[in-house]
């Protein structure tokens, strides 16, 4: 019935991933035999089953994940869109609902339900009631976890076994838990002491290779790194990259076993803080939900506070020049070049502080290198400066030698007037660029907050300074 | 010897890791007892171990390294910094650095070959000489596919077995290959046919989970996502991403298995993608190396580029400015609202322009997308751009009636060009800014290059047309 599979995972550069259009397929089997559809795409990754979900009509997916087996169509819903994942957990039952989320993962599970309770905050409930009670104190518990910490990230199914086991002992445990139920943690085996605290921890691979008849504790290392469950999930997630770790284990205070937290949930982190730092740099808060399913009235809220800070700080370069007009009002030529000085700035700021906003979220650099980093601006500020500068007083030059504008009989001082603010506007913009995460840093604010746009509106402001003082200093007596 | 051990890991916010503090303790047994540290670091993470090595005065981490045994050095290697690590190589002899990466991984081993190549060609030709004739074969194969590759992120230490097997039968192959070589990717099973040709897969998890006496053929599942040597690596990336793989295959025409990309390295194209996202939408050329590392001629050089483009393109505002001055030259005090004007539109484009770019690399949008893009954004625009422009009309207003700035007996006039300027160009902004990354992908560049900066300028000159056309229409026979 239904055609030969293309292959998974596949996507066209800008089309539709090859298994989502199977969807037609799917909707003729909802039709006419939905009994088939198990059978006929047993062998597809969950993945590409949420693919085909996302492609159907909305008001078909319920359908379509009834027709799966209960555990099937959990793992399917982990994969899913979480809004869509949301809305048929609300038309479905409450006793439906259970059944499916009874077999996530907790760790999933607890996210789905907590996404319900967002959209629906008695559905989450009546889902949760309909729980049987060891899940839904589980679930319990970890919803009781700060999402974007440790906890909140952590699974409950992980494996530990006393260290006083054999390999082999060891290794039965290791099966039977496999068979029993569903262990997302599985690579990595910890170990613990009598009182269940972590004591020890193996890798799957190590276990496996371990000569018959040692003792797990000789084979495990006693070295574990651990996180809190109140741990930032940045750390857990620079802990999971630099060590390349597949789990970290959280622990309380005692030592005690809580959870681990999987490395495909780190990339996720990842990914997300990622996000957050590029809406930040490019100057607004940061959205939380991909960008086509955020309401407009949530990205405009999201956008408009950055907006009139920035505004407002700009509202001084409007200053700045009515300060300046007595003295400069001979000197109109001076405004053609306002945009051009200003936003050179701007420009070699915005570098200045993504690279450092990039370095600090690698902790390639920390507070106590503010000082090197200074010199190094300094000196790539004075160099580009140098290279625009030039640029500059030749714009200046060449246009009065072609004649194509008249900047009068003072020319080469309006040039070299333009010419020296470029170097100094740009070095300032450089330094500043870079010092300002440095300064949010210190005072306890998100360094990515120093967004390009804040940068150019300081360096707006500050390189008017610059442009009408060497203007003054360099023009007296001329064209001022 | 060792004061007892801090625990692993843990760095406080801007200091060293605290494995690093172990440094002078390290130093203290190379001059007194090399042969103790062996026993005295044998629990230690060899992560820590780098972050040891790279707390050490430079001339004394050769002697570090050596003092460990190969395997475990090879394993501190893998961790070390790229530059430090070529270094360390550098200073060995052809014949104690081949011993050292002859225990790496097949992908490490490459990689730390390919860096010194870059650092001291005819020293990487030596290393490569002194390796046995497999290991070399194998190093060359892992070198001749493009670095940022599937083929090039590859390992080709994988666990294949036939399809025939019985479970206990692949379950013995699997144990004796973690015995008998360190199988980095270990965690998922592969099955082939006779012929070598991938046929399924199966995770280790399922693999000690499926009962006894089975088949391995009927446990596998037979839908294999799977990518070809050339694949590029933000593919792999979002493969394994999107469905939580710790391995994703790499395969020839014919579907043989050449090798397996791990979890650990798609985290760090992850990171690597994020990096030259950002340095890129801060205006320059992505930097390839950690800020610190790079030399400030190879930064600058990396920033000048867009600098002077984006100069360049400021000059248009001078020209611009030199065109309107004859009709505006009665209207100075339009002069005022320039950088507040270009600086706003500037604003509301990079806003738009970092959610658009992010929002590609994720996969949310793609090309057929830009009209509902291009509609988000006209809507945000006009109201982001009300709300400016009311702030704008209201700062006129408020200074002429306070007295602090006369703008003339049209004052009211003067205000409503102003306001409505910020309501076209921050409208002008935000379309500009979501458009430009679809234009870029649509011409083939990299969408990533639709810097804040860039947008800011697009917007500078825009901008000024806006107000000139918006200040002759409202103020003609009135100030002009």
């Amino acid at each position: 019935m239904m055609p030969p599979q293309p292959p998974a995972g596949r996507r066209d550069d800008d089309g539709p991933t090859v298994a989502a259009l199977l969807a037609p397929d799917i909707l003729a089997m909802l039709d006419d035999d939905p009994a088939s559809i198990t059978l006929e795409t047993e062998e597809l990754h969950p993945r590409d089953l949420a693919d085909v979900a996302e492609a159907l009509p909305a008001e078909r997916v319920v359908e379509f994940l009834t027709a799966l087996a209960p555990a099937r169509a959990a793992d399917v819903l982990e994969y899913l869109d979480e809004e869509l994942r949301s809305e048929v957990l609300e038309k479905m039952s409450a006793r439906q609902a259970a059944a499916l989320v009874s077999e996530m993962t907790p760790d999933d599970r607890a996210d789905a339900i907590e996404e319900l309770a967002e959209e629906n905050e008695a559905r989450a409930e009546a889902v949760l009631a309909e729980l049987s009670p060891q899940a839904r104190e589980e679930t319990e518990r970890l919803l009781a976890y700060e999402p974007y910490s440790a906890g909140g990230l952590m699974t409950t199914e992980f494996v530990a076994v006393p260290e006083s086991l054999t390999i082999e002992e060891a290794l039965g445990r290791v099966r039977g838990m496999a068979r029993a139920e569903r262990r997302e943690a599985m690579y990595t085996v910890y170990t613990t002491d009598a009182e269940g605290r972590l004591r020890g921890v193996l890798s799957l691979r190590e276990l496996l290779a371990a000569p018959e008849g040692a003792r797990i504790a000789d084979i495990a290392w006693t070295e574990v790194v651990t996180v809190p469950a109140t741990a930032e999930q940045e750390e857990v997630a620079r802990l999971t990259s630099d060590y390349g770790f597949v789990a970290l284990p959280v622990v309380d205070a005692e030592r005690r076993l809580l959870g681990v937290v999987t490395v495909d949930d780190v990339i996720d982190v990842i990914e997300e803080e990622q996000t957050e730092d590029v809406q930040k740099l490019g100057g607004m808060e940061a959205l939380d939900d991909p960008y086509m399913t955020v309401s407009l009235p949530a990205v405009i809220r999201k956008r408009v506070g950055w907006l009139c800070v920035l505004f407002a700080g700009s509202l001084l370069t409007a200053t700045v020049i009515e300060r300046y007009e007595g003295r400069l009002s001979k000197a109109e030529l001076l405004t053609l070049f306002i945009p051009l000085i200003v936003s050179s700035g701007g420009n070699s700021g915005s570098q200045a502080t993504s690279l450092i906003i990039r370095a600090m979220a690698l902790n390639e650099i920390s507070l106590r290198d503010w000082w090197r980093v200074a010199g190094r601006e300094i000196v790539s500020g004075l160099a580009l400066g140098s290279v625009l500068g030039v640029l500059g007083l030749a714009r200046v030059i060449v246009w009065q030698r072609m004649g194509w504008y008249d900047y009068g009989p003072f020319h080469v001082r309006v040039a070299l007037t333009i010419g020296l603010t470029l170097l100094g506007v740009v070095t300032f913009g450089s330094l500043a660029g870079s010092m300002l995460p440095f300064v949010l840093r210190r005072a306890g604010f998100d360094p990515a907050s120093a967004s390009a746009p804040f940068v150019a509106t300081l360096v707006d402001v500050s390189g008017l300074l610059i442009y009408f003082t060497v203007a003054l200093a360099l023009l007296r007596g001329t064209v001022l």
